[in-house]
């Protein structure tokens, strides 16, 4: 099996397009019509909700995989429908895999060695259970936290390792108050810098052939001015970059993302493509008995946007 | 309802005891005789495993249900089996409630507000589902990581508060590189010592009649040279204080936990407790087949240590 970024890069160069698109399931913005056939099936009320989630975002993933190589599902939005959710998560990444796209399982875990070791088997692992083994999640890879250190993470890394799977570290979220902490002034640098200084060091046994590596970071969109310094910190990480349209940050402000090779940064979107039908100039054109086609147009104008952007080679 | 500090502290005072089981299962050590019944339901691995984890913790919480009032499953240990083991973990909170023990969840999520909001109402708060409330987790308290910044856990501490339940927020952990990040000097105070300083603003409108606060802390007792800082910074915090036992810390090292009136802290030991039977001196006397009078002496003893160095009036 190939290294996680050159996987990743072969996949954007198909389709043509860094787009990320987070499968981030709001169940009073999903349309009515995946909701039907859950509700025949009479299950409890978290079944329900699991079903007609499940039922969206395969219908999703069939109008996007065209247009779009990469989705991130958004495990907060399943866990909030207790294990019936976390089951839709499961089947949500077995169909996008069955459509072969890379699936990143946004779960922002951290925690102490041993139980890090847990995390990372779930998702991008294995799991011994008597005399078989299983892999519960299955992810391609996964996005974690850096705040308990380099031991806390190191699992992660081991396993992205053995199993040709992808990290992406936090270092700069997207959040309007992220420089609270990750800004802190620690000497002369950013903490939020401190910490994407070690990505080089933890990511140099995992690149691939292409000169990118199996881990990457996550670096909000919406603070254009740090993308620079960061971009040069880290040049062989992979940049996941959440924040674009509901978010608020535009293509113009990803374009210091992008290495001169047109690579290095995936970007995401999840609301203003999954929920377009509720958006100008969609819920004009369309509303939402014909969602798939503003889900649709959204996902080419996105592309558009990047490819200006990009400059990809 | 009554505010979770006071419903802690009452906890406490029943049981004359500041110990937390945490119950992380470890597949391969639980003994065999919790497992047989699962094996027959012949269900699929995952779901064996599940059950067998289920089984074992309902044991657990029988024999120590007695002597401690609190519980803290890791949810990673479940969420090693999938979604049948996120059941699993729904499971045990029910059953610990039913036995009347506070159940913090460690789940360590820490996001974006708009995702921080879902997980809170995952685990600590409700969600609606068309015109039915449902509340998936349900656990009394949580942790949380607070790398993102305070926007971060506001969705937390907000839900915290109409719900009347807990959280623990990482201030610095057990793990032996937890001083990488947390360890930084920014200006003249470390990074841990800034998010200390935070923990009283973030708590103050949920203290309860017993004048600590439902926003607690997690911190390691790995590191008692801290603890007596951090007890002076977060007087109103309740510490949650892994790394009893299998971690290496004494009860002695978490004498500075307590404040004069002997509350303050909650001790977590895990592995020491639930494997008691593997270790010594319980091995010799004992061994797997007679786990529980070992798990039963175990707690006993951690009682025992630790009401010498509390002083609870």
């Amino acid at each position: 099996m190939e290294n996680f970024a050159d996987r990743l890069i072969a996949t954007i160069r198909v389709k043509n397009s860094p787009v990320v698109v987070g499968l981030d399931p709001y169940f009073t913005l999903i349309p009515d019509s995946c909701k039907q056939k859950p509700l025949t099936l009479n299950k409890d009320n978290l079944a329900y909700a699991a079903y007609g989630i499940l039922e969206f975002n395969r219908q999703v993933i069939d109008i996007i995989a065209p247009f779009v190589g990469i989705v991130k599902p958004q495990i907060a939005f399943y866990e909030l429908y207790g294990y019936w959710g976390i089951w839709a998560y499961t089947e949500t990444v077995k169909y996008a895999k069955q459509k072969e796209l890379i699936v990143i399982g946004d779960i922002k875990r951290g925690d102490v060695p041993s139980t890090a070791e847990a995390y990372a088997n779930a998702h991008i692992g294995e799991v011994q259970i008597d005399n078989v083994i299983e892999s519960p999640f299955s992810t391609d890879a996964i996005t974690v936290n850096p705040f308990l250190g380099t031991d806390s993470l190191l699992p992660f890394i081991q396993t992205a390792k053995k199993n040709h799977k992808g990290i992406f570290i936090l270092v700069k979220t997207s959040n309007p108050l992220s420089g609270e902490f990750q800004d802190l002034l620690c000497g002369k640098r950013k903490l939020h810098e401190i910490i994407a200084e070690k990505i080089p060091v933890w990511g140099k046994e995992l690149i691939g052939k292409q000169g990118y590596s199996a881990i990457g970071a996550v670096v909000g969109a919406t603070f254009p001015q740090e993308l620079s310094i960061l971009r040069k910190i880290m040049p062989a990480a992979y940049f996941l970059i959440p924040g674009y349209g509901a978010q608020g940050a535009t293509a113009k402000d990803m374009k210091c993302c992008f290495n001169p090779d047109g690579l290095g940064a995936i970007i995401n979107a999840s609301r203003s493509i999954l929920y377009a039908y509720n958006l100008s100039p969609w819920k004009e054109k369309y509303g939402v008995s014909a969602w798939k086609e503003a889900t649709r147009e959204a996902i080419i104008k996105m592309n558009r946007e990047l490819e200006e952007i990009s400059g990809m080679t």
